[in-house]
């Protein structure tokens, strides 16, 4: 029984915990001085671009697929995602025993299409100007039987993705730690919905941000308005993680109460916080991976000066011509 | 009284790890699939290049310098080094509060120079084919009564990086592995040394091996001649982070007894090294740093088929131009 289409709560979240068991790494939680001097506050940085398949993406799929039927398993499942989440899902599928196809923009970048391809997973390519990965995606699931795995709107993969904030919060409880803020990049906004159902219940004075790429702030302004807004079309970004067209349902319903608002950083800020990731942290980030980093790099309000932040780093596939591009050129 | 000059025990090293409380993090212990299938061995990664400073060389200059006097304190403290050491030595200086002099040579790379810059370390430069680092060092150190902290051949200082196999083995117990072998990149062996009088101890049937690039095997040849050999001169390699001389004289004596032999491997093994680093495990490591990898990513030997390694991932200090180039270059 995998649809469950009400939203999820903070039980729901515990007991994806208990499914992905075994499933997941703990990614460490690092702090550098330069970092806490660039922003102006204490910084905490969430390395989950260190997680099994380079980004948080491996826990909503995990939560949704080991709860599938052995028919539903036998049957299959289908996704469509640029990267992250299809890497999730095909992983997933894989430890499962269960056939997955991943619809993937025919421009991906490479590295998520091996990614993909390592695990076995069969890659179907579509032309994003010209073709509807909904329509093919739903397609490939009538003809098979096989079970559409969504990447942000639903109960299952929302609470999957909510068990990093539960991990973050050991952490933080470990090394009695009391965030003030937390910055998470969003593109759909199921990893920052799950996790507000944990902080709500675990460590409700945290505030938590939405962070996106100018251009694509639909989050900011749903935010603001209380009812979903979708991004204005003719902008671009290079931050292919998180350029949906607007907040997903079950998210905005679950984070419009909960979280305290958006922030916005330019492109180019997100290629300095990959710089700064790359010389300082020695980690290797996705431009959507280093959004919420970006935000914290440029310096936080002097009404936040002093206070303590986490910081999410959410993926780290990126093709090296991009990576390489990035950390030679000047800020 | 910093400069014990006997052989260093286990019970430094457990010492050692008292001083260094709150100025090292625990590093992560990270496994991938693919990494496995590669190395045909069950394979942990110690992703030590995410330590304070990038690279394990913190451990050593924190013991060497926690234990100075007020007065020694005020006098300073002088070193000489491609980059790690002068970083670790630049950090721990500071958080003492204690001047500090680096002799870097003039064609370091600019990552290692800026790093020593940030913690306020006063660089002298000098021309590596001209000029001798250690009478540049012992000059300035007569002239200033500045103790010099040597990069490997000191008690304190292998008792320090050996810090790093009591946290190995910390996580190896925590997660209830026995290591069959260790896979460390040595340069002078103040690491591998220290390590291998936790590991005599604590778990006596792990392997330690020395790796080493091709035409720097000094460590290979010594093990096996019982007796300390030189590396021969014209050989040139990439990784700058680990070409000395020859073993230090106390890490060799510590080490003959300890060591199960070396392993050389190749740049272009390390440039693959730093390849699968970026691509599958999101880590920045450095050309010095990726040795071990390297040597497990070629694959293991029948008779190790199937057996548990860790593999230590010693530093991340690399130019974006360098690492830039490696990445985007075909294997």
């Amino acid at each position: 029984m995998a649809g469950v289409k009400e939203l999820p709560d903070v039980e729901s979240v515990v007991a994806a915990r208990e499914r992905l068991s075994g499933h997941v790494r703990q990614t460490p939680l690092l702090r550098h001085a330069n970092l806490d001097a660039r922003a102006g506050a204490r910084i905490w940085v969430k390395a989950e671009c260190l997680q099994h398949t380079g980004s948080f993406k491996i826990r909503g799929a995990t939560n949704k697929i080991s709860q599938l039927t052995p028919d539903e398993l036998s049957a299959g499942v289908v996704a469509f995602s640029s990267g992250n989440h299809a890497q999730g899902v095909a992983r997933a599928a894989r430890l499962a025993g269960c056939p997955a196809v991943i619809v993937m923009p025919s421009d991906a970048p490479k590295v998520k299409l091996d990614g993909v391809r390592a695990d076995g997973a069969e890659i179907v390519l579509y032309d994003r100007e010209h073709e509807s990965r909904e329509e093919i995606s739903a397609r490939i699931a009538r003809e098979r039987g096989a079970l559409l795995i969504p990447s942000y709107d639903d109960a299952d993969i929302v609470a999957g993705q909510g068990t990093l904030g539960l991990d973050i919060l050991d952490q933080a409880q470990e090394a009695g730690i009391l965030f003030d803020h937390l910055l998470c990049c969003t593109g759909g906004g199921g990893l920052i919905s799950g996790m507000s159902l944990v902080f709500e219940r675990d460590s409700p004075a945290t505030q938590l941000w939405a962070c996106e790429p100018e251009g694509h702030d639909d989050w900011k302004r749903s935010l603001e308005a209380h009812t979903i807004q979708a991004n204005r079309p003719g902008f671009r970004s290079f931050c292919d993680a998180i350029l949906t067209p607007e907040p997903g349902v079950i998210p905005f319903q679950l984070a419009d109460r909960r979280l305290a608002g958006g922030l916005v950083v330019t492109d180019e800020e997100v290629r300095d916080a990959m710089r700064f990731a790359f010389q300082h942290l020695k980690l290797v980030v996705e431009p959507g991976g280093a959004v919420a980093l970006a935000a914290a790099l440029r310096g936080v309000p002097d009404a936040m000066r002093g206070t303590k932040f986490c910081v999410v780093l959410t993926g780290g596939n990126v093709d090296p011509d991009l990576f390489a591009e990035v950390i030679t050129s000047d800020a």
